[in-house]
């Protein structure tokens, strides 16, 4: 018997639970995925709550306004259940995962068997699918079931050695007796062994491989027809790990222990699970017509997705437990929607903080294969580097911190309808139009209109070259608790309880982000001994690289001033490279050559990469000759 | 709730049984391990039981006389309850295991660490234990943990790749930081690659491995020291399936659905987990100390062992689902006592009725690398005779039938405390003397007794050349439902409830059984071409072989006529060949070479198998030229 009961409002989801238990946790548990980004540290503002009836105990000091207080409310994350209470969640608090917002928006070509064709690969599933006669055993061939199967699948061009779990053995005998010897087997090539992984005896039917991108923030899944290589469906849902840190380090903590590594492990495999539902009931099929997976993701999220401890991670020299995974079967990590020996492949991570999504990306990105000295750069909630050609790759880290999505900005937030995404300013009259996503009033500032923003207001001059707020600049600029900060919306204009503000606080947290990200690309540049000049593609990937304005982005310096006509955004690199390897044995043996080929530059101990980053802490550049084309 | 309470005496164990059940199966329940050669079809006669208390409903009726019937014995497979009852089980009718006549002897040398050295071989053992140290991670080799441990085993000789299960990755963090990388690992190769199934930092303590013969009557278990090779202890147990029949094909069809499939599963596994306690008290050790295990058997056991159904190995054309097994985890096969990620390698068969007891067999006798002609036979629940030496290798099953182990033979039994072993007749009074294992009065005669017996009544024309008693010859024969029969022991002079007697049908099993060992040697012969006295050694292994008087075989026809100096009797063989590949890996490949080698003969559609058949069942056989030493 639990002791209380928590009603959430406007849901009406009623809960319960026991004395003393956290509300971020009881929220969790009634279905709520909760703003968070501290992992429940009661620092970053975002799981605020409202209580309408009842009381809690607060385990700490709530980092909240007396406006908010006086509108009673509270932060989830510091409050204990002590009475039956009554709670009302804000908008802005819960992650609401607005569909549309992530609805597919495939770039030309991006379908996995079309972008083969462009690689000039044909459709080769990582898990073969054969539909085969074993001939009966006769007195004289009267060699085992399994030594006439084997028989047969290397006649259809299959190569020995075959090995097959005892579960399939168990169900061979039957199976081969059941329709005159008619067979569907699924076969894997690992190493020099060709695994049995599935045997039956249904009819023909679509099979599907599912691509998976777990992402730090958000999870995307692909389901892909493994015959055609057609994108069958398309779905994504914020990793349900979210209230438990917003980024890797706070994840990396909540998993110290086996409680919080297992709620963690299971969070994600529920998160899949949800998109998993999704994606096959988009295409009408069945659970076990999903017969294979690749998995993409940072090696934090790869470890927590297997229920492996990440703790090694963030502490010096930062090493995870593996790069390069077993192959692993839809059994051993808990997927209960595949069927069991439904064979999972993990994309090879490199290091701690360049993990088998950027492998991934660089595989979708053909830089592996291209002459062309390419710079990619994955925007997510870490910011990975990486710098090469089909000769040599490097790759670096850059501790950025998830400023652009939200995460240290008082107003920050995703990329969610409600938020600023671009701004522009008229040229004329100097006034600044902010486009919110979905349209009406606006809510909190998303990444690329961040970058905007920064851009803007250090061409008008109201930012200084360090990213300080000139007060005698604009009026709209005011001090509080002794820190300048501009109103950009009144409260009274959008309705919310707070003003929306940029802040010399947030200011100096885009420019952190910004000079980590450029002192990443010249230390990797220098690392090699070449000039930015020489780049000759780069290539950006991650979620809001869709709405960044590469103009800005050049223009605060993150990115380097280059030819506009060298860039190029690649989507979701993750998730389109997992696809490639799902559906092509080359493809998924050059996403092994690229993680072994890369050569990672550990930049807390990189020698230089400190003077690099100071010096890109200045807009755009304490050396202005690296930026020729802004003014 | 149960309906009925079964109470049994003398041991005072009472289960509780519904309406409608076997005796045989609530007897099976309550932990005993009855007598039954037909699987409960009521016709074998050995699981007799006496109602002591409360009626029982018969589903046939019993083949019991009427004496029999008088003291209120009845047989259990038939007996269904419906209502309270006692019941006595007669000594004769349970298994009782008498440990002191399974007590291992060992032959000279038998120890796989001595037979390993006569066989040139040092211990190397499939599984390999090694303590190591994992240096730490360091800025300069920040490699991942998996990585720094495969460049330690490397430099430790073992050879990349190396795999490992996500149940290993999972506790190698935490290990490798707990002992300052010290770790005692466990590694396998299989194929190119090498598996890690452990690691721990556990102190240094023994190591043992198991090795098994799972016989259709027998479970031989034992635990072999890993680093010494040598046998630690040795216990073996009935098989616990043997009430759900007494030979192979009763056990098949008792396998035929599922419920009977997974009894027969559970029944061995208890069995095994029953000796494996044993084992591990007897050396005073933990049984995660039991790290690895090669199990040999025929083919339906080793298909019973794994739960396979063995079905398609009694349907024409008589096929097993697998020969080859691949390599298991404990955990594959719910053996609860190991550590579940303990490798078990199964020996491979080579058709449904020569299986990987066979093939350990003929490894422990070392034919594979001789230049002697040998025969190999295997005289256990069935007969399996192989031919060849180090260039070719021919096999066959006799579908000889279990006489020799009793069945089939109205006072036929085991080799069990109260059974004549050994018949020796004395050349001036003509008189035999019986020979009673524990001494005592007798309760029935096991296989060398009636190989004996049989030898000594046609050497004094008791019993003429076609197997058939001669009334005239002597007063002790009589006719029983128009069947001869000859009185050996009174029931007066024993106390049993029957008389101890050999008939005529007895005596024409005993002679098909004979007749189909030695019918299958000449078949192997004539296919090769060779004569019998081209044979230069032969091998008698199997249960019975111990106590068998070579003299007395070929008195019968039942072996070739060689020189005596030629047979030797090998133990276990396939116990002994199960170390022997635990310990070597060389063995376990020469293991794979052996099965390869062996050309399988199909005796039931061989030409000419049934002339051999026929011309053999005669004492010593129609054609006497074939014994010139048989007067």
């Amino acid at each position: 018997m639990s002791d209380f009961k928590v009603k959430f409002l406007p849901a009406e989801v009623s809960i319960e639970a026991d004395e003393g238990v956290s509300l971020l946790e009881v929220a969790r548990r009634a279905g709520y995925v909760m703003q968070s980004e501290c992992g429940g540290q009661g620092t970053c503002r975002r799981c605020k709550v409202k209580l309408v009836s009842g009381d809690v105990f607060l385990t700490g000091e709530p980092n909240i306004s007396s406006a908010e207080r006086e509108q009673n409310l509270t932060l989830a994350c510091l409050a204990r259940i002590v009475e039956d209470i009554i709670i009302e969640v804000p908008d802005e608090s819960e992650l609401t995962f607005a569909k549309d917002e992530f609805k597919p928006q495939w770039l030309p070509g991006e379908h996995p068997g079309d972008e083969l064709h462009t690689f000039a690969l044909k459709v080769d599933p990582l898990l073969q699918c054969l539909s085969i006669t074993v001939p009966k055993a006769t007195l004289q061939n009267n060699s085992s079931d399994f030594d006439r199967l084997c028989s047969t699948l290397e006649r259809e061009g299959c190569k020995r050695p075959f090995k097959a779990d005892i579960s399939i053995l168990k169900g061979l005998s039957s199976a081969l007796r059941e329709d005159n010897g008619f067979l569907n087997v699924q076969t894997v090539r690992i190493g020099n062994t060709t695994e049995i992984c599935s045997l039956d005896t249904t009819e023909e039917r679509p099979l599907y491989g599912l691509a998976l991108d777990i992402g730090t923030t958000t999870v995307f899944g692909r389901l892909i027809d493994l015959s055609s290589g057609e994108v069958a469906a398309e779905s994504s849902e914020y990793n349900r790990q979210i209230p438990c840190g917003g980024d890797i380090i706070h994840r990396i903590i909540y998993a110290g222990n086996e409680k919080g590594l297992n709620e963690l492990n299971q969070l994600v495999l529920d998160t899949i699970g949800s998109i998993f539902g999704n994606l096959i009931s988009e295409v009408d099929a069945t659970e076990d017509q999903v017969v294979a997976s690749v998995v993409a993701g940072n090696a934090t999220m790869e470890h927590l997705f297997l229920g492996m401890n990440p703790k090694s991670i963030r502490e010096d020299p930062y090493v995870p437990t593996v790069t390069e995974f077993p192959l692993l079967q839809a059994g051993d990590v808990n997927m209960p929607q595949m069927p069991h020996s439904a064979p999972m492949f993990l994309s090879p991570a490199v290091a701690s903080y360049v993990g088998g999504d950027i492998t991934a990306g660089l595989l979708a990105a053909g830089i592996h294969k291209s002459d062309q000295l390419t710079l990619y750069i994955d925007l997510g909630t870490n910011g990975e580097v990486v710098l090469g050609n089909r000769e040599w790759l490097t790759a670096c880290a850059c501790s950025a911190g998830p400023a652009f999505e939200g995460s240290g900005v008082r107003c920050g937030m995703r990329a969610l309808p409600g938020s600023i995404d671009a701004v522009v300013r008229d040229l004329d009259s100097g006034g600044l139009t902010y486009n919110v996503i979905g349209g009406g009033t606006p809510r909190g500032i998303c990444g690329s209109g961040l970058i905007d923003l920064l851009a803007e207001l250090h061409a008008t001059e109201i930012v200084d070259a360090r990213g300080k707020l000139q007060q005698e600049k604009d009026g709209r600029i005011r001090k509080a608790n002794r820190k300048a900060e501009m109103v950009l919306f009144d409260k009274v204009q959008t309705g919310g309880a707070e003003d929306i503000v940029i802040t010399d606080v947030d200011l100096d947290n885009l420019v952190r982000t910004k000079g980590a990200i450029f002192a990443g690309i010249m230390t990797l540049l220098k690392g090699v001994g070449l000039q930015a000049s020489e780049i000759e593609r780069v290539v950006i990937a991650g979620g809001f690289g869709r709405t960044l304005n590469i103009e800005n982005a050049i223009r605060i310096g993150m990115l380097p001033d280059l030819p506009r006509d060298r860039f190029e955004y690649i989507g979701n690199g993750s998730l389109r490279g997992a696809g490639l390897a799902l559906l092509s044995r080359k493809m998924w043996g050059e996403l092994h050559q690229i993680a072994k080929m890369i050569t990672y530059f550990e930049l807390s101990t990189w020698p230089g990469y400190m003077d690099e980053y100071m010096a890109a802490l200045f807009l755009p550049h304490t050396d202005a000759a690296l930026f020729p084309s802004v003014l």
